[in-house]
């Protein structure tokens, strides 16, 4: 029996970037400037989005089965957390802003994405905080040139800050050894992470309401979160 | 009709301590010692609790009726996380010390203690948060003083380190003044957490299995905590 969902011996042939900045070569780097809100509804979105995944990573330390899981993934919400408040903190250099306030609009719709994409289990909800917090920082790292300068260089560092990435993966490669049977669901879980996570992005943008051609411009940007995306899956021995 | 649940003109009259050496002052604070557990389970203990009060405050974040009160709680688990890292740190200074191993044992009871001290709504679980974190404190800051010397001033500096207590305190004189009817019930809620809490705290110490005359020296230690309890309860305008 081939199962699909799972490669230890094959791997995706994905083009591997050599560093975060030559994601933003090329075309999509330009036209995807043009589509990055003003600085406010991005702050305050990125930040509420954060929020949001400190607060899953906080569960998943919660229904962690071992205390040694608990210690080791306490220090990625550590790492999330302190990215949300230096978002917070860029947030509230824009004067008379107050962050609840500014984040409030986006909530329901972001606590509505954080509902669907939580999962069911231990894993799921470990290999969600992995995935999404993947892409959402990819999507809004790129979204970010279009800032003005200064706050795209501070945001960008806020980015580029430590995440704890490798103790996920470390802990999720440890669950699905120690129960292979998972890969199948992750796999899957994780498809649909993707599309979740890529609409949540998208309602970020700055896109009028009739754009066809702002669909074309952001193709090109979906095609690479995506395939980071499924380097990331890769990194589990998951299918993406 | 007298609400004895809160005062707002008349507060308990209660020796406040005006620097938290002082507490640490006369016959109390030698004796208790010899009650100090040795290095590795006094921070295994004190970690493991700091961590579940880390994953009360972020189901409080997760929890919490607005934005702005889940962005203001948020700093409180981050300073909470913080000294839980602190602490770890700590116990990776013992030789050979894995802190997820070292945590292990006492797992299950502070678990236990966690689980009946979650409370049934946010109101509750904030109060838990802020008066068992409190308590806590207050206890391994002074069963701290039988530490070797060394240690015993890095774990000082770790409790005395920002812990975003008067953030707490707002929120929660916010909540009872928006639904005063939340007074009474959460006087009584406050009552249980001490039982609860210094159960769980006395379990922590090095005591005999007879220990008839370790009883009367804890006697005054728990006098303190309760005081420092009652004056923290005194702050929502509550009874304690």
């Amino acid at each position: 029996v081939v199962n699909w969902f799972r490669r230890q011996t094959q791997r995706v042939v994905v083009p591997r970037l050599h560093s975060r900045d030559e994601a933003f070569a090329g075309v999509s780097r330009v036209e995807l400037a043009e589509l990055t809100p003003d600085l406010l509804p991005y702050l305050a979105q990125a930040a509420y989005l954060q929020l949001t995944v400190f607060e899953l990573l906080s569960e998943v330390v919660t229904d962690a089965p071992t205390v040694g899981a608990k210690e080791a993934i306490s220090r990625v919400a550590g790492y999330s957390l302190d990215k949300q408040h230096k978002l917070v903190a860029e947030l509230q250099r824009i004067k008379g802003t107050d962050a609840g306030d500014a984040m409030q609009p986006y909530a329901a719709r972001i606590d509505a994405y954080r509902a669907g994409t939580r999962g069911a289990t231990w894993a799921e909800a470990l290999t969600s905080a992995y995935v999404t917090a993947g892409l959402l920082d990819d999507f809004y790292r790129r979204v970010a040139v279009g800032l003005p300068a200064d706050a795209s260089r501070r945001v960008l560092e806020i980015y580029d800050a430590e995440d704890g990435e490798s103790i996920l993966v470390d802990q999720l490669r440890s669950a699905i050894e120690a129960d292979p049977k998972l890969a199948s669901p992750l796999a899957l879980w994780g498809r649909r992470l993707v599309g979740d996570t890529l609409l949540i992005a998208r309602s970020a943008l700055a896109l009028p309401t009739d754009g066809h051609s702002e669909e074309e411009r952001l193709e090109p940007v979906f095609t690479e979160l995506i395939a980071a995306h499924t380097r990331r899956m890769d990194a589990l021995g998951l299918t993406a």
